[in-house]
Protein backbone atom coordinates (compact mmCIF):
# COMPACT_ATOMS: atom_id res chain seq x y z
CA UNK A 1 0.00 0.00 0.00
CA UNK A 2 1.58 3.32 -0.77
CA UNK A 3 1.24 5.93 1.61
CA UNK A 4 1.59 8.94 -0.27
CA UNK A 5 -0.47 10.39 -3.40
CA UNK A 6 1.01 12.57 -6.44
CA UNK A 7 -1.41 15.96 -6.36
CA UNK A 8 -0.62 18.71 -8.58
CA UNK A 9 1.52 21.75 -7.63
CA UNK A 10 2.80 25.37 -8.57
CA UNK A 11 6.34 25.03 -7.71
CA UNK A 12 8.30 28.59 -7.14
CA UNK A 13 11.82 27.89 -7.19
CA UNK A 14 13.28 24.94 -7.34
CA UNK A 15 11.65 21.64 -7.47
CA UNK A 16 11.87 19.74 -4.34
CA UNK A 17 13.63 16.54 -4.28
CA UNK A 18 11.35 13.77 -5.28
CA UNK A 19 9.05 15.76 -7.62
CA UNK A 20 9.00 16.43 -11.17
CA UNK A 21 7.97 20.10 -10.63
CA UNK A 22 4.28 19.61 -12.02
CA UNK A 23 3.20 16.71 -9.31
CA UNK A 24 4.47 16.33 -5.31
CA UNK A 25 4.40 13.14 -3.67
CA UNK A 26 1.72 14.47 -0.57
CA UNK A 27 1.51 11.49 2.34
CA UNK A 28 -1.59 10.50 2.69
CA UNK A 29 -3.89 11.14 5.93
CA UNK A 30 -7.01 9.73 6.52
CA UNK A 31 -9.09 9.03 9.70
CA UNK A 32 -9.50 6.07 11.27
CA UNK A 33 -12.31 4.51 13.20
CA UNK A 34 -11.62 2.42 16.49
CA UNK A 35 -14.22 -0.05 17.25
CA UNK A 36 -14.31 -2.49 20.53
CA UNK A 37 -17.10 -4.76 19.58
CA UNK A 38 -18.71 -2.75 16.46
CA UNK A 39 -18.62 0.29 19.72
CA UNK A 40 -16.77 3.70 18.29
CA UNK A 41 -13.74 4.56 21.19
CA UNK A 42 -11.87 6.76 19.01
CA UNK A 43 -11.36 8.18 15.79
CA UNK A 44 -7.38 9.08 14.75
CA UNK A 45 -6.07 11.00 12.03
CA UNK A 46 -3.29 8.49 10.34
CA UNK A 47 -1.40 7.42 7.39
CA UNK A 48 -3.13 3.95 6.02
CA UNK A 49 -1.21 1.22 6.79
CA UNK A 50 -0.70 -1.20 9.78
CA UNK A 51 -3.99 -0.26 11.31
CA UNK A 52 -4.49 -3.44 13.45
CA UNK A 53 -1.73 -2.58 15.14
CA UNK A 54 -2.26 0.56 15.08
CA UNK A 55 -5.99 -0.34 17.23
CA UNK A 56 -3.69 -2.65 19.08
CA UNK A 57 -1.04 -0.01 20.17
CA UNK A 58 -3.80 2.61 20.72
CA UNK A 59 -5.71 0.48 22.85
CA UNK A 60 -2.67 -1.00 25.36
CA UNK A 61 -1.02 2.41 25.89
CA UNK A 62 -4.68 4.75 26.41
CA UNK A 63 -4.47 1.16 28.95
CA UNK A 64 -8.03 -0.87 27.34
CA UNK A 65 -6.84 -3.48 27.55
CA UNK A 66 -3.96 -5.30 29.37
CA UNK A 67 -1.94 -7.28 26.64
CA UNK A 68 -2.83 -8.36 22.73
CA UNK A 69 -4.26 -11.47 24.75
CA UNK A 70 -7.36 -10.13 25.67
CA UNK A 71 -8.12 -9.36 22.16
CA UNK A 72 -9.89 -11.93 20.04
CA UNK A 73 -9.58 -10.69 16.74
CA UNK A 74 -8.76 -7.27 14.79
CA UNK A 75 -9.86 -6.75 11.62
CA UNK A 76 -9.20 -3.38 9.34
CA UNK A 77 -11.44 -2.48 6.28
CA UNK A 78 -11.02 0.60 5.09
CA UNK A 79 -10.45 3.40 7.26
CA UNK A 80 -12.25 1.28 10.00
CA UNK A 81 -10.79 -1.41 12.50
CA UNK A 82 -12.50 -3.95 14.49
CA UNK A 83 -11.11 -5.06 17.54
CA UNK A 84 -13.43 -8.28 19.20
CA UNK A 85 -13.11 -8.43 22.86
CA UNK A 86 -15.05 -10.83 25.02
CA UNK A 87 -16.03 -7.51 27.13
CA UNK A 88 -15.87 -4.29 25.99
CA UNK A 89 -14.06 -2.16 28.44
CA UNK A 90 -15.34 1.08 30.51
CA UNK A 91 -13.81 3.83 28.10
CA UNK A 92 -12.36 7.13 30.17
CA UNK A 93 -10.63 8.80 28.07
CA UNK A 94 -8.00 11.22 29.19
CA UNK A 95 -9.82 14.06 27.69
CA UNK A 96 -12.51 13.57 30.08
CA UNK A 97 -10.56 13.30 33.17
CA UNK A 98 -11.62 16.09 35.72
CA UNK A 99 -10.19 17.24 39.05
CA UNK A 100 -11.30 19.44 41.35
CA UNK A 101 -7.97 21.29 42.09
CA UNK A 102 -6.93 21.35 38.65
CA UNK A 103 -4.83 19.34 36.70
CA UNK A 104 -1.32 19.24 36.75
CA UNK A 105 1.76 17.10 35.28
CA UNK A 106 2.01 14.98 38.63
CA UNK A 107 -1.63 14.27 37.99
CA UNK A 108 -0.92 12.86 34.39
CA UNK A 109 1.85 10.82 35.87
CA UNK A 110 -0.27 8.95 38.27
CA UNK A 111 -3.32 8.35 35.72
CA UNK A 112 -0.57 6.21 34.50
CA UNK A 113 0.28 4.27 37.96
CA UNK A 114 -3.66 3.82 37.54
CA UNK A 115 -3.90 1.89 34.59
CA UNK A 116 -1.50 -0.54 35.43
CA UNK A 117 1.82 1.12 33.90
CA UNK A 118 5.17 -0.30 36.31
CA UNK A 119 8.63 1.46 36.97
CA UNK A 120 11.11 0.13 34.52
CA UNK A 121 13.71 -2.39 35.42
CA UNK A 122 17.27 -0.88 35.85
CA UNK A 123 19.28 -3.87 34.12
CA UNK A 124 17.43 -5.23 31.31
CA UNK A 125 18.96 -2.56 28.71
CA UNK A 126 22.34 -0.77 28.14
CA UNK A 127 23.36 0.59 25.04
CA UNK A 128 26.73 2.09 24.06
CA UNK A 129 27.36 5.83 23.48
CA UNK A 130 28.98 5.39 20.18
CA UNK A 131 26.20 2.69 18.82
CA UNK A 132 23.56 4.99 20.02
CA UNK A 133 24.53 7.95 17.63
CA UNK A 134 24.14 5.73 14.79
CA UNK A 135 20.76 4.72 15.24
CA UNK A 136 18.95 7.59 13.63
CA UNK A 137 20.67 7.22 10.24
CA UNK A 138 19.76 3.67 10.44
CA UNK A 139 16.70 4.20 11.00
CA UNK A 140 16.53 7.15 8.17
CA UNK A 141 17.70 4.62 5.87
CA UNK A 142 15.06 2.06 6.35
CA UNK A 143 12.40 4.92 6.10
CA UNK A 144 11.15 4.42 2.86
CA UNK A 145 8.43 7.17 2.65
CA UNK A 146 9.80 10.50 4.67
CA UNK A 147 12.59 11.33 1.37
CA UNK A 148 10.11 11.36 -0.87
CA UNK A 149 6.85 13.18 1.08
CA UNK A 150 9.05 15.11 3.79
CA UNK A 151 5.75 14.28 6.03
CA UNK A 152 6.00 11.16 7.90
CA UNK A 153 7.05 10.61 11.69
CA UNK A 154 9.58 6.88 12.20
CA UNK A 155 9.02 5.54 15.01
CA UNK A 156 11.63 2.27 15.20
CA UNK A 157 12.35 -0.69 17.54
CA UNK A 158 15.83 -1.62 17.93
CA UNK A 159 17.16 -4.15 20.13
CA UNK A 160 20.63 -4.11 22.30
CA UNK A 161 22.81 -5.48 19.09
CA UNK A 162 20.95 -2.85 18.15
CA UNK A 163 19.19 -4.65 15.09
CA UNK A 164 15.89 -2.70 13.63
CA UNK A 165 13.33 -4.96 14.49
CA UNK A 166 10.12 -2.73 14.15
CA UNK A 167 9.87 0.19 11.98
CA UNK A 168 6.53 2.20 11.35
CA UNK A 169 5.89 5.60 9.39
CA UNK A 170 2.70 7.66 10.39
CA UNK A 171 1.60 11.25 9.77
CA UNK A 172 1.16 11.41 13.29
CA UNK A 173 4.23 10.70 15.66
CA UNK A 174 1.82 9.11 18.69
CA UNK A 175 0.34 7.02 15.38
CA UNK A 176 3.40 5.47 14.36
CA UNK A 177 4.23 4.90 17.67
CA UNK A 178 1.05 2.87 18.47
CA UNK A 179 1.97 0.77 15.77
CA UNK A 180 5.29 -0.02 16.50
CA UNK A 181 3.75 -0.73 19.93
CA UNK A 182 0.90 -2.89 18.50
CA UNK A 183 3.37 -4.57 16.43
CA UNK A 184 5.77 -5.65 19.42
CA UNK A 185 2.50 -6.64 21.37
CA UNK A 186 1.93 -9.32 18.53
CA UNK A 187 5.46 -10.33 17.71
CA UNK A 188 6.01 -11.52 21.18
CA UNK A 189 9.41 -9.44 21.49
CA UNK A 190 10.33 -8.45 25.49
CA UNK A 191 9.48 -4.53 26.01
CA UNK A 192 12.11 -4.37 28.32
CA UNK A 193 14.90 -5.54 26.13
CA UNK A 194 14.44 -2.67 23.67
CA UNK A 195 14.85 0.72 23.16
CA UNK A 196 12.13 3.03 21.00
CA UNK A 197 13.83 5.88 18.40
CA UNK A 198 11.05 8.22 17.20
CA UNK A 199 12.21 10.47 14.34
CA UNK A 200 10.76 13.99 15.94
CA UNK A 201 11.04 15.56 19.55
CA UNK A 202 10.21 13.33 22.67
CA UNK A 203 6.73 14.88 24.21
CA UNK A 204 4.67 13.38 27.36
CA UNK A 205 2.32 11.47 25.35
CA UNK A 206 5.46 9.51 23.48
CA UNK A 207 7.07 8.87 26.73
CA UNK A 208 3.50 7.60 28.49
CA UNK A 209 3.38 5.19 25.19
CA UNK A 210 6.79 4.01 25.88
CA UNK A 211 6.21 3.33 29.68
CA UNK A 212 2.89 1.54 29.21
CA UNK A 213 4.56 -0.84 26.86
CA UNK A 214 7.54 -1.18 29.60
CA UNK A 215 10.41 0.02 27.19
CA UNK A 216 12.96 0.99 29.25
CA UNK A 217 14.57 3.54 27.02
CA UNK A 218 13.23 6.29 24.24
CA UNK A 219 15.46 8.31 22.57
CA UNK A 220 14.80 11.27 20.20
CA UNK A 221 15.95 13.14 17.21
CA UNK A 222 14.61 15.94 18.40
CA UNK A 223 14.04 17.80 21.67
CA UNK A 224 11.72 16.32 24.38
CA UNK A 225 9.78 18.59 27.29
CA UNK A 226 9.90 18.83 31.29
CA UNK A 227 6.76 16.32 31.21
CA UNK A 228 8.56 13.77 29.10
CA UNK A 229 11.64 14.48 31.32
CA UNK A 230 9.42 13.73 34.75
CA UNK A 231 7.38 11.28 33.44
CA UNK A 232 10.35 9.38 32.17
CA UNK A 233 12.37 9.39 35.65
CA UNK A 234 9.05 8.32 37.44
CA UNK A 235 8.85 4.77 35.46
CA UNK A 236 12.75 4.60 35.48
CA UNK A 237 13.53 5.14 31.83
CA UNK A 238 16.06 6.45 29.93
CA UNK A 239 15.67 9.56 28.13
CA UNK A 240 17.83 10.56 25.17
CA UNK A 241 17.22 14.12 23.22
CA UNK A 242 18.91 15.90 20.17
CA UNK A 243 20.46 12.43 18.72
CA UNK A 244 21.99 14.11 16.08
CA UNK A 245 25.12 15.88 14.79
CA UNK A 246 27.55 13.39 16.48
CA UNK A 247 26.24 14.20 19.53
CA UNK A 248 23.12 13.64 22.60
CA UNK A 249 21.64 14.50 25.68
CA UNK A 250 20.73 12.11 28.61
CA UNK A 251 17.94 13.70 30.32
CA UNK A 252 17.60 10.83 32.51
CA UNK A 253 18.75 7.10 32.91
CA UNK A 254 22.23 7.78 32.37
CA UNK A 255 22.96 4.31 33.45
CA UNK A 256 21.71 2.41 30.79
CA UNK A 257 24.73 4.40 28.30
CA UNK A 258 27.91 2.91 28.63
CA UNK A 259 30.89 4.97 27.39
CA UNK B 1 6.90 33.76 31.74
CA UNK B 2 9.30 31.79 30.80
CA UNK B 3 8.49 28.58 28.65
CA UNK B 4 11.43 26.60 29.77
CA UNK B 5 13.27 25.18 32.43
CA UNK B 6 16.97 24.63 33.14
CA UNK B 7 17.42 20.73 33.60
CA UNK B 8 20.69 18.70 34.37
CA UNK B 9 21.86 16.74 31.44
CA UNK B 10 24.67 14.29 30.85
CA UNK B 11 25.82 15.28 27.34
CA UNK B 12 28.07 13.24 24.91
CA UNK B 13 30.02 14.75 22.17
CA UNK B 14 29.21 18.91 22.07
CA UNK B 15 27.10 20.73 24.00
CA UNK B 16 24.13 22.24 22.17
CA UNK B 17 24.06 25.61 21.76
CA UNK B 18 22.04 26.96 24.38
CA UNK B 19 23.11 24.55 26.75
CA UNK B 20 26.39 25.48 29.22
CA UNK B 21 27.06 21.55 28.93
CA UNK B 22 25.10 20.22 32.28
CA UNK B 23 22.50 21.87 31.72
CA UNK B 24 19.91 21.82 29.15
CA UNK B 25 17.02 24.66 28.24
CA UNK B 26 13.56 22.55 27.76
CA UNK B 27 10.42 23.52 26.89
CA UNK B 28 7.75 23.28 29.57
CA UNK B 29 5.16 20.87 28.96
CA UNK B 30 2.19 20.47 31.24
CA UNK B 31 -1.92 19.95 31.14
CA UNK B 32 -4.46 22.64 30.88
CA UNK B 33 -7.97 22.14 31.41
CA UNK B 34 -10.44 23.99 29.57
CA UNK B 35 -13.81 24.63 31.59
CA UNK B 36 -17.14 26.74 30.39
CA UNK B 37 -19.14 27.48 33.50
CA UNK B 38 -16.75 25.24 35.49
CA UNK B 39 -17.62 22.09 34.10
CA UNK B 40 -14.31 20.28 32.10
CA UNK B 41 -14.38 20.31 28.33
CA UNK B 42 -11.13 19.55 27.49
CA UNK B 43 -7.74 18.87 28.56
CA UNK B 44 -4.57 19.54 25.98
CA UNK B 45 -0.77 19.31 26.88
CA UNK B 46 0.54 22.74 26.46
CA UNK B 47 3.17 25.09 27.14
CA UNK B 48 1.95 27.27 29.85
CA UNK B 49 1.46 31.10 28.70
CA UNK B 50 -1.40 33.00 26.46
CA UNK B 51 -4.14 30.47 28.14
CA UNK B 52 -7.40 32.62 27.47
CA UNK B 53 -6.28 32.65 24.12
CA UNK B 54 -5.75 28.94 23.55
CA UNK B 55 -8.81 28.11 25.41
CA UNK B 56 -10.83 30.96 22.91
CA UNK B 57 -8.97 29.72 19.67
CA UNK B 58 -9.77 26.29 20.90
CA UNK B 59 -13.38 26.91 21.53
CA UNK B 60 -13.61 28.44 18.37
CA UNK B 61 -12.02 26.16 16.19
CA UNK B 62 -13.81 22.94 17.72
CA UNK B 63 -17.15 24.57 16.40
CA UNK B 64 -18.53 25.48 20.47
CA UNK B 65 -18.86 28.92 20.06
CA UNK B 66 -19.31 31.60 16.88
CA UNK B 67 -17.41 33.87 18.17
CA UNK B 68 -15.42 35.92 21.13
CA UNK B 69 -18.53 38.05 22.29
CA UNK B 70 -20.53 34.62 23.48
CA UNK B 71 -18.03 34.55 26.07
CA UNK B 72 -18.55 36.69 28.94
CA UNK B 73 -15.04 36.28 30.59
CA UNK B 74 -12.12 34.27 30.54
CA UNK B 75 -9.93 33.42 33.89
CA UNK B 76 -6.91 31.47 33.59
CA UNK B 77 -4.91 30.29 36.73
CA UNK B 78 -2.34 27.97 37.14
CA UNK B 79 -3.14 24.82 35.09
CA UNK B 80 -7.06 25.74 34.63
CA UNK B 81 -9.26 28.41 32.44
CA UNK B 82 -12.62 28.93 32.78
CA UNK B 83 -14.53 30.80 30.23
CA UNK B 84 -18.13 31.67 31.37
CA UNK B 85 -21.08 31.85 29.08
CA UNK B 86 -24.45 32.39 29.05
CA UNK B 87 -25.07 29.00 27.90
CA UNK B 88 -22.61 25.46 27.60
CA UNK B 89 -22.86 25.01 24.61
CA UNK B 90 -23.55 21.06 23.52
CA UNK B 91 -20.15 19.16 23.50
CA UNK B 92 -19.87 16.84 20.65
CA UNK B 93 -16.09 16.43 20.32
CA UNK B 94 -14.46 14.78 17.26
CA UNK B 95 -13.74 12.16 18.98
CA UNK B 96 -17.28 10.37 19.60
CA UNK B 97 -18.17 11.25 16.10
CA UNK B 98 -19.58 8.17 14.82
CA UNK B 99 -21.07 6.76 11.65
CA UNK B 100 -22.76 3.58 10.89
CA UNK B 101 -20.59 3.10 7.37
CA UNK B 102 -17.15 4.39 8.36
CA UNK B 103 -15.50 7.57 8.22
CA UNK B 104 -13.38 9.11 5.63
CA UNK B 105 -11.94 12.46 4.42
CA UNK B 106 -14.83 13.54 3.00
CA UNK B 107 -16.90 13.33 6.14
CA UNK B 108 -14.35 15.23 8.37
CA UNK B 109 -14.76 18.42 5.95
CA UNK B 110 -18.49 17.62 5.82
CA UNK B 111 -18.25 18.06 9.81
CA UNK B 112 -16.75 21.18 9.56
CA UNK B 113 -19.57 22.93 7.15
CA UNK B 114 -21.74 21.55 9.64
CA UNK B 115 -20.00 23.52 12.24
CA UNK B 116 -20.60 26.62 10.62
CA UNK B 117 -17.67 26.83 8.08
CA UNK B 118 -17.49 28.82 5.04
CA UNK B 119 -15.53 29.20 2.03
CA UNK B 120 -13.23 32.04 1.80
CA UNK B 121 -13.55 34.93 -0.23
CA UNK B 122 -10.95 35.16 -3.35
CA UNK B 123 -10.05 37.98 -3.94
CA UNK B 124 -9.67 39.77 -0.06
CA UNK B 125 -6.02 38.54 0.31
CA UNK B 126 -2.94 38.28 -2.28
CA UNK B 127 1.08 38.45 -1.69
CA UNK B 128 4.07 38.70 -4.21
CA UNK B 129 5.62 35.11 -4.34
CA UNK B 130 9.27 36.69 -2.96
CA UNK B 131 7.65 38.30 -0.15
CA UNK B 132 6.38 35.25 0.81
CA UNK B 133 10.00 33.27 0.68
CA UNK B 134 10.98 35.31 3.18
CA UNK B 135 7.95 35.18 6.00
CA UNK B 136 9.99 32.24 7.70
CA UNK B 137 13.02 34.12 8.84
CA UNK B 138 10.50 36.69 10.23
CA UNK B 139 8.85 34.27 11.76
CA UNK B 140 11.82 32.48 13.05
CA UNK B 141 13.49 35.65 14.50
CA UNK B 142 10.34 36.95 16.42
CA UNK B 143 10.58 33.19 18.08
CA UNK B 144 12.09 34.09 21.01
CA UNK B 145 12.24 30.44 22.51
CA UNK B 146 12.84 27.99 20.03
CA UNK B 147 16.44 28.72 19.51
CA UNK B 148 17.14 27.97 23.50
CA UNK B 149 15.13 24.72 23.21
CA UNK B 150 14.31 23.50 19.71
CA UNK B 151 11.14 22.04 21.49
CA UNK B 152 8.62 24.97 20.67
CA UNK B 153 6.24 25.06 17.58
CA UNK B 154 5.23 28.63 15.96
CA UNK B 155 2.14 30.35 14.27
CA UNK B 156 2.38 33.79 13.04
CA UNK B 157 -0.57 35.67 11.66
CA UNK B 158 0.92 38.30 8.73
CA UNK B 159 -0.87 40.88 7.24
CA UNK B 160 -0.68 41.63 3.22
CA UNK B 161 1.76 44.12 3.90
CA UNK B 162 4.00 41.23 5.57
CA UNK B 163 3.30 42.95 8.92
CA UNK B 164 3.45 39.59 11.82
CA UNK B 165 0.52 40.59 13.69
CA UNK B 166 0.19 37.53 16.38
CA UNK B 167 3.10 35.34 16.73
CA UNK B 168 2.03 32.43 19.58
CA UNK B 169 4.95 29.32 20.44
CA UNK B 170 3.62 25.83 21.91
CA UNK B 171 5.05 22.56 22.66
CA UNK B 172 1.81 21.05 20.50
CA UNK B 173 1.19 22.91 17.08
CA UNK B 174 -2.02 22.69 17.34
CA UNK B 175 -2.39 24.60 20.48
CA UNK B 176 0.02 27.67 18.62
CA UNK B 177 -2.58 27.82 15.94
CA UNK B 178 -5.54 28.29 18.91
CA UNK B 179 -3.32 31.11 20.54
CA UNK B 180 -3.10 32.98 17.49
CA UNK B 181 -6.58 32.48 16.46
CA UNK B 182 -7.84 33.28 19.74
CA UNK B 183 -5.58 36.37 20.34
CA UNK B 184 -7.39 37.13 16.53
CA UNK B 185 -10.72 36.58 17.38
CA UNK B 186 -10.20 38.69 20.89
CA UNK B 187 -8.16 41.61 18.70
CA UNK B 188 -10.53 42.84 16.18
CA UNK B 189 -8.72 41.59 13.12
CA UNK B 190 -10.09 40.43 10.11
CA UNK B 191 -9.48 37.20 9.44
CA UNK B 192 -10.06 37.27 5.64
CA UNK B 193 -7.17 39.88 5.30
CA UNK B 194 -4.49 37.46 6.50
CA UNK B 195 -1.98 34.45 6.38
CA UNK B 196 -1.38 32.20 9.32
CA UNK B 197 2.13 30.74 8.88
CA UNK B 198 3.38 27.47 11.09
CA UNK B 199 6.95 26.30 11.71
CA UNK B 200 6.06 22.88 10.63
CA UNK B 201 3.70 20.50 8.50
CA UNK B 202 0.41 21.22 7.71
CA UNK B 203 -1.76 18.40 8.88
CA UNK B 204 -5.70 18.85 8.21
CA UNK B 205 -6.03 19.64 12.01
CA UNK B 206 -4.05 23.33 10.77
CA UNK B 207 -5.85 23.45 8.10
CA UNK B 208 -8.92 22.92 9.61
CA UNK B 209 -8.36 25.49 12.47
CA UNK B 210 -7.71 28.06 9.65
CA UNK B 211 -10.54 27.63 7.62
CA UNK B 212 -12.80 27.74 10.87
CA UNK B 213 -11.49 31.11 11.54
CA UNK B 214 -11.93 31.64 8.09
CA UNK B 215 -8.06 33.04 7.19
CA UNK B 216 -7.67 32.34 3.26
CA UNK B 217 -4.16 31.45 3.39
CA UNK B 218 -1.74 28.85 5.23
CA UNK B 219 1.40 28.45 4.29
CA UNK B 220 4.02 25.72 6.05
CA UNK B 221 7.39 25.58 6.40
CA UNK B 222 7.07 21.63 6.07
CA UNK B 223 5.28 19.25 4.11
CA UNK B 224 1.28 18.97 3.73
CA UNK B 225 -1.00 15.96 3.95
CA UNK B 226 -3.44 14.50 1.57
CA UNK B 227 -6.51 15.70 3.18
CA UNK B 228 -5.12 19.67 4.49
CA UNK B 229 -4.50 19.93 0.68
CA UNK B 230 -8.26 19.11 0.10
CA UNK B 231 -9.48 20.82 2.65
CA UNK B 232 -7.51 23.67 1.66
CA UNK B 233 -9.34 23.50 -1.90
CA UNK B 234 -12.85 22.75 -0.28
CA UNK B 235 -13.02 26.13 1.59
CA UNK B 236 -11.38 28.04 -1.20
CA UNK B 237 -8.22 28.27 1.25
CA UNK B 238 -4.22 28.70 -0.21
CA UNK B 239 -2.07 25.85 0.70
CA UNK B 240 1.87 26.52 0.47
CA UNK B 241 4.42 24.01 1.84
CA UNK B 242 8.19 23.65 2.10
CA UNK B 243 8.58 27.18 2.57
CA UNK B 244 11.93 27.26 3.03
CA UNK B 245 15.43 26.98 1.10
CA UNK B 246 14.22 29.91 -1.32
CA UNK B 247 11.50 27.63 -2.95
CA UNK B 248 8.09 26.69 -1.80
CA UNK B 249 4.93 24.67 -3.71
CA UNK B 250 1.42 26.07 -3.81
CA UNK B 251 -0.75 22.36 -3.53
CA UNK B 252 -4.52 24.65 -3.80
CA UNK B 253 -5.32 28.24 -4.20
CA UNK B 254 -2.53 29.75 -6.68
CA UNK B 255 -4.38 32.62 -7.43
CA UNK B 256 -3.31 34.58 -4.25
CA UNK B 257 0.04 34.25 -5.29
CA UNK B 258 1.44 37.05 -7.19
CA UNK B 259 4.38 36.49 -9.36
Amino acid sequence: MSSFLDLPVVPFGAARFGSDGTTDHVVIEEPLEIRINSRNIAITMRTPGHDEELATGFLFTEGLIRGADQILSVTAAGNQVNVQMQDCPAVAPRLTMTSACGVCGKESIDHLYAAGCKPCPSDSFSIRAAVLQGLPETLRFAQATFEQTGGLHAAGLFNSECELKIIREDVGRHNAVDKVIGGLLRSGLKPHLHLLLVSGRASFELVQKAAMAGIPMLAAVGAPSTLAVETAKRFNMTLAGFLRDDRFNIYTGAERILC
